[in-house]
C-alpha cells in the first residue's frame, strides 16, 4: 500500500481514541488546542496519513479530514442540522454535482458544508442569513474546510424574497417557513425541490398548508429516526443513549402551472 | 421562467395524480406501458417540462428524471437498499464527487444508482455480483436513467477477494459480510470507509466482531427510522402505514496499522 | 396437573393455527362463525381445556378466555383503544381494584373491558357515549366477556358535565378533549388522573394548554409505539410490518387548589 | 368536595415542583430526608391531602401513594423494569385480580410491586432471586409500599426448577431465560403465560428458540419504546432526550400436549 505523506499546508484531522475529532491546520503556529493540548501544528508535516501520534499523554490518529470529520468538527453557533438530516435532504431534493441550491438560514453552516459538498466541483450553493453574525461564523467553518469557493453568503432575508432564479433546490431552516413558499415556488426552476426543516409540528401543519395553496407536488414529511446499536461481548441492542427528535422535513416539487 | 421543452432522445419521467412514476424513452416506439397505457414515446417531443398531459383518460406530469424519479423508478429483482438508507451510506461513508467506491453485491443495482450519481462527474463505482442475472438486471437499470458510464460490474464474489486497491469506501451487502471484512481492510485506502448492510442483528453481531479484530476504528450501527407524517384538514399526525425495518447499517473505518 | 374441562354455559375461545381467536358460548346452536364454519357450540361440553380440537378441516386449541383474548376478539365498530395504550392508560392512571373511572366515549367497549378487569372485584366503571348505537354495541361485548356488571354506561355528552364526584381517574377519547378538561377537574378527587387519548398531535397542543389553565400537576404527554421482533432460523430482527402511530396519551393530576 | 386528611400512620407522597418524589412515613422521627430537607413527619398529620406544603425554602404537595408514585419512589438496587414495561407484561399476560404469578428474580422489586397491585385483593406473588441480599432489599421497597401482603419471597435459583403449580403467570427477568423456559412449561396452568425480559437481541434469539421446543403457542416478541411529547408556548415536538431502549418482551402460552 501507498503511504501518503502530511504535506505543509494541509488541514489535517486528529481523532483522539474516544473518536472525539480536531481539525489541525499545519500551517498554524503552536498553540494549545481545547482537547488536544499544546502542539506545533508543523510538527504534523511529514507524517504518514492513518498514523497513530502522541500530544502530551493522549494519543491521535491523523487523517485527512473525510465529509464526516468536516461536519463533526464544526464549531456551533447555534442548533444545526446534523449529518443524518442533511443526508436526508441530499436525496430527497436529489442534489448532485453541478446543482445549484439556496439554503436560508446559514445558521453555523452545518448543512452548508454538506451541500457544497454535493454540488462541487461545478455546482454552487447560495445561502440567506438574517444576521450577519452567523454568516460570518459558518464562513470561518467553511474556510476551515476549504468548501467556501462553493458558498456565495448573502445577508437577507429569505421570506422577503429569493434573487435566485431557476434553482434546483431550496432548503428553509427558519422559524417561519410558510412566508418563503411563494418565494420558493417562484426562485425554483421546473421540477425544483423544496425542503423545510422545523422541530414543532405545529410548524409542519402551517407549512404544508401553503405549499398546498401552490401548485407543489409531492409533497411529504418525515421524520427521521435513528438509533445506535451496541455490540458488547454480552450480545447486541439498541442504546440507551438516544436523542429522541431532531426536526420534521417537508419536501415538495414545482410543476409548470 | 424559461420553458424547457422534450428534446428527441431523452428519457422523461412521468407522474401521475397518485406520484406513481414511470421513466419512458421517447426514442422508443409505441407500447402498452404498464400504469400508463398505450403511448407513442415520440409524441412527448416538443412538451414543456413540468406540464401535465394525458395518456388515455389518466394525467401524468413530464418531468426530468431526479435521481429520487430514477430510484423510485427502478425495476425490482432483489430486495433493494432504500433512499433513506442510501443517503446514510453516502453521508457516513463521505462518498462525494471523484471517489472510487466499490459494492457487493449489485442486487438491483438501486445503491448503485445513488452511488453512481454521488461519485459523478469523475468517480467511479465498482459492483460485484456472484450472480451473472443480477449484473445483467442491474445494467439494464443503469443504462435507463444513463449511469451505466460511472459503473463498472464484475461477476465475483467479494467473499473471495477484492482485486482493488486504495478504495474510498466499500459497501456489503451480502448474507455473510464477516467474510469480506478482511479483504475489504486490504483494498481500502487509509481513512477509507467500510459499511455493511445486515437486517437481521445476528448478522450485525458477527460483522462487528469480525472488524474488531481487524485494526478498524470508528466502528458504529445505525438503524435509520423513517415515519411519515400526514397533514390532513383536521390536523397532523405520524401515519399509521410504516415501514417497520430495513436494516442495520454498520460503519468502520480503514487507519495505518 | 389437573385437567379442566369445559363446563356447560360457558364462553371458550377457540385459537387457530394463525392464533386467530373467536370466542364461542358453549349455551348457543349451531351455527356457521366466521373463520371458524360450522359448530355445534354444545359439542366442546366435556373437552378439556388447552386440548387442540378440528372443526371441519381447521384445527383450534380450546381456552378459557383470558383478558388479551377478550380484548383481542372484540367486534370493532370504531377505532378501539389498543391493548398497548390500554396497558399505558391503567398504569399511568395507577388504576387498581376498587376504584371508580369514568370513560368517555365508550367506542366499541374496548377500553371498558380492560379498565372493568383493572378495577374488578369491587370498583366500577362509569362509561359515557353521546351515540346510543356504541353503548348498545359495546354492552353487548361487554357481555359476551361477563364484564358488564362492572360498568355502568350514561348516553351522555361528557363535554356538558359530569355527573360523577370523587373518581379515581377519568379517560377522555373524544375529538375535543378540551371542552371536558374542565369537567373532569371538578369530577376527580383528589390525586385523581385525567387521560386523554388523541390521534393528532394537533389535539394534544390545544388539550395539555386547556389542561394548563387548571390546576392539574405531573402533566405528560406520551407515545407509545410497539415493534415486533421476528425470530427465524435466519436470526432475529424487527418485523417490516409495524402500525406507525396509535395515538398520543397525556396525564394530568389533580391536587387542591 | 369532601376533603380528606393525613392521619397517623400513614405513609404519604412528598412531590416537590419538579414532580420528584418522596415518600414519607408519618409515624418517623424528625429526620433529615434526602430531597426534601429535616423534617418532622407527625407534623403532616391533619394536613389535607392535595395540599402544597413548605418544607424549608422548598414547595411540596402531599398525596396519597399512587401506583405510580409507589413505583417512582422505589430504591433501586439494580436496573428496574420501568413502569411501561410493568404495564405490557400485565395486560399480555393477561394478570388480573386474584391471580397467582411467579416472577424470578426479584430484583430491587419494581415489577413485584406492580403484579402485586394488579393481582391484589385476593392474588399472589411468588417471587424467586439467587441473591439474599436482593429479596431482603426488595421487601423493605414492597412494605414502605404496604403491598408486601401479597409477595411470597424464595431464595431460589428458578433454572434449577420451579416448586409452584398451575400459575397463571411467570415472568423471567433473568440473565438466561432459555434456562428456566422448560421449568416454566411445568409451573403454569393450562393458557397461562410465559413472559420473559432481556435487554439483548441475541438473548432473545435463544429464548424463543428454547421455548419453540416445547408446545407454547402464540409466541411472540416486541419492544415497547415510548417518547415524551413537549408542548411549550411555541408549539409541540417529541422531546429530543429520550431512553432508546429497556428491553425486548417475549410472551408465550400453554397449552395442553
Amino acid at each position: 500500500m501507498s503511504r501518503e505523506v502530511v504535506k505543509k499546508g494541509e488541514t489535517v484531522v486528529l481523532i483522539d481514541t474516544s473518536y472525539r475529532k480536531y481539525l489541525v491546520h499545519t500551517g498554524g503556529k503552536t498553540d494549545k488546542i481545547k482537547g488536544v493540548g499544546v502542539l506545533d501544528p508543523t510538527s504534523l508535516v511529514g507524517i504518514s496519513y492513518g498514523m497513530q501520534i502522541e500530544v502530551g499523554s493522549k494519543k491521535f490518529w491523523v487523517l485527512k479530514p473525510s465529509l464526516m470529520d468536516k461536519l463533526q468538527c464544526l464549531k456551533r453557533k447555534t442548533q444545526i442540522i446534523l449529518p443524518r438530516d442533511a443526508a436526508q435532504i441530499i436525496i430527497n431534493c436529489a442534489i448532485e454535482p453541478g446543482h445549484k441550491v439556496l439554503e436560508a438560514g446559514i445558521g453555523s453552516g452545518a448543512l452548508t458544508i454538506a451541500l457544497a459538498n454535493a454540488v462541487a466541483p461545478d455546482g454552487r450553493v447560495v445561502s440567506y442569513d438574517k444576521r450577519e453574525d452567523f454568516i460570518k461564523h459558518a464562513l470561518k467553518n467553511l474556510k476551515t474546510v476549504k468548501l467556501d469557493k462553493y458558498v456565495e453568503t448573502k445577508n437577507r432575508d429569505v421570506t422577503l424574497g429569493i434573487e435566485e432564479k431557476e434553482l434546483d433546490a431550496i432548503i428553509l431552516d427558519i422559524p417561519n417557513p410558510w412566508d418563503a413558499v411563494g418565494h420558493a415556488w417562484n426562485a425554483l426552476k421546473t421540477g425544483g425541490y423544496l425542503c423545510t426543516f422545523s422541530p414543532l409540528s405545529s410548524q409542519v401543519e402551517k407549512t404544508v398548508r401553503e405549499i398546498k395553496k401552490h401548485g407543489y407536488i409531492e409533497v411529504k414529511t418525515i421524520e427521521n429516526i435513528q438509533r445506535e446499536i451496541i455490540v458488547s461481548e454480552h450480545g447486541i441492542r439498541p442504546s440507551f443513549n438516544m436523542l429522541g427528535h431532531t426536526g420534521y422535513l417537508t419536501f415538495a416539487r414545482k410543476i409548470l402551472l
